[in-house]
């Protein structure tokens, strides 16, 4: 795994101001796990009253984490919560010894905060089937529920990352009925999944009141809209895991609220940017807008096709207006395309439409598009209303450096 | 479009010796098309009796000449047919325009032979997006026609080709009924697709007589086996074409007989892992064995999940044992799984077994056999009776280089 040091030139200029969030607190440990001189695991305590929604890869050999905080979701119990997460070891793939990994976990968790073990969320990113060493994060429990912290949440983003270059925050502050409502989250992520190292966790607290399975409800929604939307090379991770915890501090009460919902869509939207802003070796980010297809459905899997053809991420790091790769993209996708009907634009350049390149194109025009760090690629069907967007980067030579250098 | 002008390490020593097939004739020549210095179009004249099969990409946005194949193919005459085919340009995406270059190319090889236009089979592959300008293909049809040489098969294989940096030839020679039969086949091919250049083409001819329904039937099935079962980036091509002509000049009537299948397989097989070997940036020949899978499908699926993920694809490049990106593709595959129940190999060595590492296995044989040229990943899932065998290549720095460079 060679180690590619400087900061992806997609991220954002610095770390966002998150606001407190009123009924979790934080702590950060260096347990060794497996990076030497630096933080590698997280515990967050959530108090009592908290409702807790998830997302989990649909991978079928996910991890012995992701299973367990699957079986502990629905849960709607009055008590705490907590979330511990260790980088460096995914814990996947290593038999019933994972499983024990993980009770014992919770088990010590539950012991030294009085939060039962089924209200203990954990998960584990890093190398896949190596036996996570626990006993390692077990004997800095003490310690991390000594030291929690409510203003530590930046320290939390960088506990959890692995291949990342930057941190990744994101919040939103908004009333509800006279009373100020925060959301704040932290993601890790870089490749939409090296299980060697990139998978994607995703941490958001709110001080709002939610309803559990109201949360959960609108937590599946977003993430189809947001983390399912993004895709950085078509991978899948065996421990992609998303966690949402409302306090209710705050008083307030965001049940079906819309501005709540808009405000944690936002957070979510951020957050998943971010990640594919840290796509491994990625030098442009690009959003692919599919309109005009049979269905919602049918369009995403027409961008989906466009964001993960190699072709087309290769030329777009070649800042090539190669809008016959579009083309090849519609049409494998396997969702329904009328040559002769679709349009295709770079940012505002109109390029292909019925069935060739538009009288009016100039190459020009397209490859001026091209040279910015920000793409746009329209594509409307001509044959529905169904459309969907979707997020991705480019595939470049640093992308191999990373991925198919010996890991050591 | 970078120029890596290096023959592929994967290629065979030497082009190999092809039979004369009885009852077809070949000529090439320099139409430039696009090229300058070489050949681009190839024309292949095939007697009266001869019938033909093919196979064609479900790409909905094929080419003109992809639709027009596709609806000739299925004709019983007895008239000649006719195989024309030009590199330099695929005639992709080229509206209307694209289908008037097709009937123009076919009317002009009806007039200079008086074989039907029903019967003449054109290819294009090449730049998508640009008018072919089948003027200067027209301008050489009748030197194309009085130069047809029954030995000229290689010089056509050398024709067609575009990114490719081997031309590509295979066949076999069997005896029915006393009489010697011979198949002999070419192909073009680097990526599994690039639409500007790298299509695959595969021209397929044999003096045995076979009844049309029965070549269309036994092509399909083949194609399935073969061609079908290979990827190099996972894209696909708007113009990819196989036909197969047997002219039945031997006197042998192959419908129906098995060493003729196997025959024809053999050079499909080879000619597809010809086309894998010369996989854009390839350094490696992999091939993925599936089996106790649910399904003969859901194997193939688990198969071309790991051919086509670029983790595995980069971890090959780099010559890393990481079976966990295997157990990863395996995971996101969509087919059945059960993590406990799958074994991975890589060439004799167990790497990993009931949801954990093997506990014999150590890193350094893994290591020993990614250093070969011609890989083996065997996955056995211990669910069912499905098997499915792909090949792929690595992802290596040349793809990115040979595809992302600024097409100039």
């Amino acid at each position: 795994m060679a180690k590619i040091t400087k900061v992806s030139p997609l991220a954002p200029a610095a770390f966002p101001d998150l606001p407190v969030i009123g009924g979790v607190t934080f702590a950060t440990a260096e347990a060794g796990v497996r990076y030497a001189g630096r933080t590698d695991v997280m515990l967050a305590l959530l108090q009592p009253g908290t409702t807790m929604a998830g997302a989990f890869t649909r991978s079928l050999t996910r991890s012995a984490n992701v299973l367990d905080c699957e079986a502990k979701i629905g849960g709607t119990g009055t008590e705490g919560a907590a979330i511990i997460v260790n980088s460096g070891n995914s814990n996947a793939f290593t038999g019933r010894a994972g499983e024990t990994s993980v009770r014992t976990i919770c088990e010590a968790v539950a012991k030294a905060t009085g939060i039962p073990a089924g209200r203990v969320f954990t998960s584990s990113t890093g190398v896949i089937g190596e036996k996570l060493p626990h006993e390692r994060i077990v004997a800095r429990i003490p310690d991390l529920v000594r030291n929690q912290d409510a203003s530590a949440l930046e320290k939390a983003a960088r506990a959890i990352m692995t291949t990342d270059t930057f941190p990744k925050g994101s919040a939103r502050t908004i009333r509800i009925g006279g009373k100020e409502v925060n959301i704040a989250g932290i993601a890790k992520g870089s490749g939409m999944i090296a299980p060697d190292m990139a998978t994607m966790l995703v941490y958001i607290f709110t001080d709002a009141r939610v309803e559990q399975a109201a949360l959960q409800a609108l937590v599946t929604r977003l993430t189809d809209a947001t983390f399912n939307c993004i895709t950085v090379d078509s991978d899948t991770s065996t421990s992609d895991t998303l966690l949402v915890g409302a306090t209710g501090a705050s008083g307030a009460d965001a049940t079906g609220n819309p501005e709540f919902e808009e405000a944690l869509h936002a957070v979510m939207l951020d957050l998943a940017h971010q990640v594919v802003r840290d796509g491994e070796g990625a030098t442009k980010f690009v959003e692919i807008r599919i309109t005009g297809a049979a269905s919602d459905a049918e369009a995403r899997t027409h961008g989906m096709s466009i964001a993960n053809s190699p072709l087309v991420k290769t030329a777009i790091a070649g800042e090539d207006p190669n809008w016959g790769r579009i083309v090849m993209a519609i049409g494998k996708s396997g969702a329904s395309a009328d040559r002769d009907k679709l349009s295709i634009r770079f940012g505002d350049v109109l390029v292909a439409e019925r069935g060739w390149v538009a009288p009016a194109y100039r190459e020009a025009d397209g490859a001026a598009h091209m040279k910015g760090q920000n793409l746009l690629i329209s594509v409307d069907l001509g044959i529905g209303n169904g459309k969907a967007t979707v997020w991705t980067c480019d595939l470049t030579h640093d992308y191999i450096a990373i991925n198919a250098d010996y890991r050591s």
